[in-house]
């Protein structure tokens, strides 16, 4: 069965908390979307949000390979003519291809929010679809809470959907607003629907949007499409109002590996993990590690008889295999993570260390010791590494930190930035000393230990900081907690990510940065 | 309807990506359990995890109120005696009233996994159970991966939990190990052992363990209560192998509030919010914000429309009202968040401010700028007071920061902490100046500004700063990226939060540390 997806991301993503796009990322994400060939982009409420009214005059020119995009807005206003309604006349200067239109389908809506007749209400809705229509338009009409109000006056929530298929709608979504439906309520709603209807498998399509609020988005999406929904809404990594939208990240893999169902072009799917961990990064929300199929611990085995099972036989504790969304399989360093996983990893490193070498014994405590005092080597291979070659003697530094100062002061009195380091090391058996300014006290350091390694170790140029991430371990004791720094380094070809942990930032981000610039000269990359 | 829980979080929780529990944490969880009026705690491995061993001698003397530890190991190795099997001697040496035991029901796993026939497989589960209850213990019978294991093989699947039923299992709990059956199958599954098993409504319960590897452990869960089952496993906070367990705090409120089932004692359910963050603080994981029921955004408003229809009637877009669960609705300050919601966020501050006032567009307006230059009030209530304070011409600065200096160093050279600071203020027209050493650069300079105010404003000696988080908001650009830094403070009967942003930490801080000393005077506390 072919299913079509409406991606609202930019829309009802962009009403969750924390998320705020600019038009750059906006429009970053429409190319990400159109990647993964999603067909349906609601990009926006041009008539309520000025920075999308400005997107929608950019978008325009980015033409995407198969993605439409769709604007989205109300029906017109109670008692004016179409043509009159500022809100309706944004929406067409969009220029895109379909609209949205929400319109009540809950009388208790109608009546305390709305605060208009039945009668008016269908105007609305069959007025708004006409004159839309008659622009050439693509119309989608989402049922604003259609399952509760099918629940409370099922005649009048119905005949909302009449309305909408009469006046010519292309598609009919069943939205579940308030996010509470469950399942079964979700299957004999849309069963009424389809009854009331006629809906056959040409369009109008009838299709779901289901919100997250008691956890069952996506069971409720499931339920709609088994019981004849063939058009999907939701967002790519579940943003969206209060507790999300229904995740299409989940949802779209178990469509398709496990109900037989097309939703994306053939070879897309395998690039679900990586498409989805894009469009967080420029929401710049973290995706849950945990998240279904595209999470970064969704495939990882960290109870030692969970990965000895998957070292013997992969569909042992794996439902499918990680490949198949473009995710990987990870065998988690940690004491609890079972002797087997840590001998497996440090094989990567030296194929002739067994499981019974002194090293794996000599890693595993060492792990122990230092996940106690709060560091962790989950998210940091480089670090793990540089930690298995000391243990296995074969680490030599390259270099060493006699010793540094930073200082940020304000305002500085010199025609200095804030921030400023200084940084002596030893190399070859040489002194070298450099200094460098920064924007903070940490871009400070690393630019002053670059510079003082590089006539020692040209390569480390190519090198740059791609990302840093800090997490204080003991909120509780505040602005002197404990803190754990994470940096990501890349060389072009290669990336890695190396840990630092300390009660002093400096000295984290410290630790972090030298085991960086180990790493890459260990590597000869 | 009665329904048993179980909570995993110590055992099946720690297997989670990230969680390293302390023996410390792990106490404070069985405290923040038993206080919600979970019945049944299953607390760890004390044969695989020497951390475990010493948790259960320590919990020995914590008396819960009411719930039961557990312990959670395997069946009996192959081809030996009960007596001879020191993880079995651990189990019981941990001396927990209820023993979780794992045993195979999945043919693969038994050929592949454990390697051993098909009958050594039946007797293992049988001898364990019987040699644990000879022991006088409760025995919980985990069918490790029952619904793949039925699906291959239902007769043999169906055999193991026949063993364990005459054998005296307690509990029988199935298991859906690798997390993608879905709500139909589990539906099937549950019906077959009730069938095989005759199960009543009298002991051994039949419960079931579900994980989120396709977004559907609460829906799978829901499934079984409506098959037949009476005990459901999860974790408080969802967290566990993988994509994580049922996420209890999202199952247990639709449980009692929607189907009429009873979990918690009388009273407890309003205390879920409060108690599931307590133990993800304590487990050192952000509670996403999302979460039904819990989360911080589970009753967020920031559509303007959304906004708008709460204000006018609670339900329209809110399907519980929110203190059932113990959470609060928020109206979110933002660009999207329209004029009513700031306007009655206004009034909490001035009563007098109509959504008509001057101050409204002008507090839109400074949000917009500020938003868009990483700023987000969301999580900082305190800092948003002072900046409608500002708007209303209302806010008289205090005191006013002339110099600071922070530095770094390493080594010191002089009996120093690494890190110092000192900071000069003007305040009622004097001038002060203090310096102090810390753990961190921030540290210090929080440390030599409450020094600086200390003679000016005494009550400042009552603030304690209770929370200190980093984000950086601009990843891309890794060391000299923005960071946004939120500080929440107390002075014992009050708690607030405000928030910094720069592209220097030491600056970031520095902001959100005058606002929280400001709110504090302010507002006389």
């Amino acid at each position: 069965m072919n299913i079509e997806i409406l991606d609202t991301t930019l829309r009802d993503g962009a009403q969750g908390e924390g998320i705020s796009f600019s038009v750059q990322d906006k429009l970053a994400i429409v190319r990400a979307l159109d990647e993964l060939g999603i067909p349906w982009i609601e990009a926006g409420n041009p008539g309520s949000n000025p920075k999308d009214a400005e997107f929608f005059s950019q978008a325009a020119r980015l033409k995407p390979e198969r993605a439409r995009l769709c604007a989205f807005g109300a029906t017109r206003r109670p008692n004016i003519k179409c043509a009159d309604d500022p809100q309706l006349r944004s929406l067409l200067e969009a220029g895109t291809e379909g609209i949205s239109i929400f319109g009540k389908s809950w009388d208790l809506h109608v009546k305390e929010v709305l605060r208009v007749s039945e009668e008016e209400n269908l105007a609305m809705i069959a007025e708004t679809i006409e004159y839309l229509k008659a622009e050439g338009r693509i119309v989608l009409f989402d049922a604003e809470h259609f399952f509760d109000g099918w629940r409370a006056n099922p005649g009048y929530a119905l005949s909302t959907l009449q309305t909408a298929l009469r006046a010519g709608a292309d598609r009919i979504v069943l939205c579940d607003t308030n996010g509470a439906s469950f399942p079964g309520e979700i299957s004999a709603g849309v069963a009424a629907a389809i009854a009331a209807l006629g809906v056959t498998e040409k369009a109008p399509l009838l299709g779901i949007h289901a919100h997250n609020d008691t956890g069952l988005a996506i069971a409720a999406s499931i339920a709609a499409v088994e019981a004849g929904c063939t058009h999907i809404q939701g967002t790519l990594a579940g943003f969206g109002e209060r507790c999300g939208n229904t995740c299409l990240a989940a949802l779209i893999p178990s469509l398709e590996l496990k109900l037989g169902c097309v939703c994306l072009p053939e070879g897309k799917l395998e690039r679900i993990s990586e498409l989805t961990r894009l469009v967080a990064e420029v929401s710049n929300v973290p995706l849950p590690a945990s998240m279904p199929y595209v999470g970064s611990s969704a495939f990882s085995h960290k109870g030692g008889m969970h990965s000895d099972g998957v070292l013997k036989l992969k569909r042992s504790f794996e439902h499918i295999d990680p490949a198949l969304v473009g995710n990987d399989r990870h065998l988690l360093m940690s004491e609890i993570g079972g002797r087997s996983a840590i001998a497996e990893r440090i094989r990567k490193i030296d194929p002739d260390v067994t499981r019974d070498h002194p090293a794996v014994k000599a890693v595993v405590e060492k792990l122990k010791t230092m996940e106690a005092a709060g560091w962790a080597f989950e998210g940091a291979d480089a670090s793990f590494e540089l930690l298995v070659l000391r243990e296995l003697g074969r680490h030599k530094p390259f270099f060493t930190i006699l010793a540094y100062r930073v200082m940020s002061e304000h305002p500085t009195g010199q025609s200095l930035a804030c921030s400023h380091a200084w940084v002596k090391i030893l190399a070859d058996g040489q002194d070298e000393i450099a200094a460098a300014e920064g924007n903070g006290p940490v871009h400070a350091l690393d630019s002053a230990l670059r510079r003082a390694l590089r006539r020692f170790y040209p390569s480390l140029e190519e090198v740059r900081l791609t990302d840093y991430k800090v997490r204080v371990i003991d909120g509780g004791s505040a602005t002197a907690a404990k803190v754990r720094v994470l940096i990501e380094s890349s060389d072009g070809p290669h990336t890695w990510t190396t840990v630092g942990v300390s009660d002093d930032i400096i000295d984290a981000s410290r630790a972090a940065l030298v085991d960086s610039i180990e790493y890459k000269l260990i590597n000869h990359l």
